[in-house]
């Protein structure tokens, strides 16, 4: 009966909202793999990579919402029987909280949205791939808080820089009528396959990538912390959970959109 | 032998006829999304998407089925042993009953309904689908307990509601000979795909939707449970699965036949 | 070391002829499965719907099978464990004969074979459809007995005779140079696809389904004891398993046969 | 910490040689079925029937390999407890020898590649048939030791005639210039769809399957076991690995081969 | 609670590096066969046969990194326990490492890259098919110490040896201007069907294949020690999985931009 207990301890629990969107997550991004696979032999020949990609990267972050899911299930009695002990809490959250697999995820997703963007609009990846792993590798080193050489809001700042570049670099900020980079040159000139997909890609990595920032400060501790102080981080899995949903998956349907009009 | 022991009583036990339905209703929702997804490949090419969502459905509900039953054939011993004690009785039925997972399964797929249906009338599905988040929210609320700000029959009414708004948007009451909606427009106009396959959807809103008040009336304590006291927490879930074979296999198989001829 | 004992323990046993039909069972279906699906892309257009239910029905099986194999393996020991004490024994077959998954499995898989012959032959399926849900239903009800409203053989008489209901409505007695009925009509007139595979079909529903009833009186006690006393609650198991190999993969297997001449 | 040994323990252990051949033998079986598979969709039509006998027959022993590599890696730490005292070494043997397995896979297979046989060269496949089966079955009477009727070598006797009349009936003898059976005209006389393959299938027959006795003598007792004293239960593993391995691997790939040129 | 520290324990540990890229490794193989695969449907029909290699070479990868990723993930706290005491780590170091399910993966996909090799240069196979089992035979015996005939550095020269007549087989040292072998003349003549892509794989092995010695010195004793000593075998995963990462998906890429173009 005690393994019964366990069993029926690990399913989800009412009110636990972030497992909640874990497994709204994990399901979500399976349906869509599915969708982006099969629409891939409905597509014309020169969107197929591009469908392909798109699977790839909802598929990859499907097995990891799996295995992410399954920590956060388990650690979450561990956060429930915590209360109000900030200590314990703390230590809970650490126990539930998938970082590594996230970024596991990220660090193999994040460089396959960089090739999806430049199979699109036909700049050259190289930069936006370099920076897409600084950004990663420090925000890893800021959130998990492995390496004591800098603290969690500098690791960020550095992480955020490197956002910021690619922002420029896509060009996003052409669209408040800033100067135009390579990639606003390619998609005036037409040389891309499908100027308003790359447009709307744009918004994405404005928008969309602009939730994760958010998430970062609710889970650590920095000059924000005050800001974001009714947030914990259960609070900084929903929202990475909902960037996830808005990036992987929107981006995927704004390819396929594009491919099928 | 304890182990043994432990896998034997796990297994679906005789008579346990809400776990029957559970089995029976995690392999239909398999076979039926094998069957929308070989089929894709024999319908017109303007109905492949169609069957595709059809597909989705299906699958999402085939997964979340295989841990609902899981679940309830887990939880099984605990209500047989509860006999008549009351109070042991609703803790138990509390344990097995799988009222996330169904909550979670829901979200994903009667959204995907909605798409299902804009998708063959050409009307628009925006109103539909926030009005299907406020339905399931609130059933949420009202069946799982976790927030105490309204009580069940209260959370009940504001479902229903919302539910009577997209029967009412989809232009069901016009099947009675009342003012025709924008559905019933598009259907009398034929600017949708296939009108038959649309009035076909709208009487499965109309009759199959309303299969799911029964089974919440079933479950929770209103003024109606002097009316359903013959029903349990286990003919809730009995409910519940015959619901959802009718809506999601059949409007399902509604569209492929439509599609077929 | 222990659950290494546990583990070697379930695997399947020397002697054990039982389990060793329920493993190539479940393995056949299986592979029959991949065989009826791969061969739904040759066939021509009009027997693809017929292939894809024949996969359905062994896919099905298939999936019960593994499950049906695993209580049997685990239960085992504990008919080895019996010997010859008849308490004990009539226990531990109760324990690893897995009645509840046999009938779930066919409540789905007879209806679709039910559908696969109205598909061939072209008549009516309402009538064939009900009488098996009446042989299942009091079938399951004499075997398992959940309810002791009747015994074993009064429940096994009415499944007969929904049984033979059915081999007469399909028009199985014409093949005695009897009456014809609306199938037989039907196959003669041609207006089915394949007469001669309904014609098939026929030999299966009356010669290949008459094996189930024979593992109803091996494994139920009736009037018919005395002469199936030389078999068991193992033996009934057998035929079963033999019944569905005939019926399952055979039938599907006339349907290709058919659909590639 | 207990659990965490035990499933190091059950891994593949250095110097486990069989347990090599074991885990090689599953991935190459998996390996080839995807070939087998994938090929299906690019031969000639009139292959199309054979590649996927190929696959299944691949298919089917990658499933058995999977759980025989199992119950040999969770049996190997016994030999290697019972070092050189026979008894402890024998009883081990018998733990993790997959004899019960390895026949099931057999009885599944051996009757396809008869089917692979016949489909190539056109000639009839009932003698063959019922032949494999007498093989089998007196094969598995002799190794399990589940019947006293007979002892291992007289089994194995009796299984080998059997082997040898399946060689003359496909005419392998005529290889050395004997007469040719129906086999051999049907070659030579080019009825069948590709008579160089069919040949090439007569040396499978011939020296292939030839290396099944040779495991045999090695892992049971009889006049031979002086010649064979230097090989154990884990070498007669070893030998049958290999044959499964030329045999079923190798018979699909001249398949395919001829379908290909 | 036992049960769910253990499971949490199990998972990826923060500061595990290691562990990091054999989950990355894991997921890039699945994710590159998924690749390869749905590009076999879009190439040239003469390009077929080696992307499906391809796909084979990074799935047999896959599922192998599965399993070495769970052996090294339980492995990983004796590790951190064992923290400096070096007898305690080299034998921590020694459960943790996957040495045997990287040997089998290799002595599969090895010869499957030579395939590869040989399908698109149009050279034969078989000296190099030999020279590559020459050096994952002695290249497991040095890393596994299972045999004490030679030690680690011995064993290792003989395996570099095989390694350095295969470069030269395959003409790598041409490259250099030296005399040009077999495959060079086949390059140059253009009897293979890609000569670019043949002298893209010529670079692989010879860059990419080079940094496996390097992962054999970081984790063997011997005269290289000193200058690895900076290296542990937690380094010598990390160096085997980039090569693998590098070699398997790289090697199926630069066959698939040379099947594209």
């Amino acid at each position: 009966m005690e393994m019964l207990n366990y069993l029926l301890e690990v399913s989800i629990q009412p009110g636990d909202f972030t497992g909640f969107t874990f497994f709204i997550g994990s399901v979500s991004m399976l349906a869509a793999t599915v969708w982006f696979l099969m629409q891939h032999g409905q597509v014309d020949k020169k969107f197929k990579d591009s469908m392909l990609v798109a699977a790839l990267i909802t598929g990859i972050a499907a097995v990891h919402y799996f295995y992410m899911r399954e920590q956060w299930i388990m650690g979450f009695p561990g956060i429930e029987a915590a209360g109000d002990d900030a200590t314990a809490l703390a230590d809970a959250y650490e126990k539930a909280s998938p970082t590594e697999l996230r970024y596991i995820d990220w660090i193999l997703t994040v460089p396959l949205m960089v090739v999806e963007f430049a199979l699109l609009t036909g700049v050259g990846m190289k930069k936006l791939f370099w920076a897409s792993v600084v950004m990663l590798v420090t925000g890893y080193f800021g959130e998990s808080g492995v390496t004591e050489m800098l603290d969690a809001q500098t690791w960020g700042a550095i992480s955020g820089a490197a956002y910021f570049y690619m922002a420029y670099e896509v060009g996003c900020f052409t669209i408040f009528g800033g100067p135009s980079g390579a990639v606003g040159n390619a998609l005036t000139g037409g040389s891309g396959k499908i100027p308003q997909a790359g447009r709307m890609l744009q918004w994405f990595v404005l928008v969309g990538w602009a939730i994760y920032p958010v998430g970062y400060m609710a889970g650590t501790d920095g000059w924000y912390s005050d800001v974001f102080s009714f947030l914990d981080a259960g609070a900084m899995n929903v929202i990475y959970n909902l960037g996830d949903a808005v990036n992987k998956i929107g981006f995927g349907m704004a390819v396929w959109y594009a491919a099928k009009s």
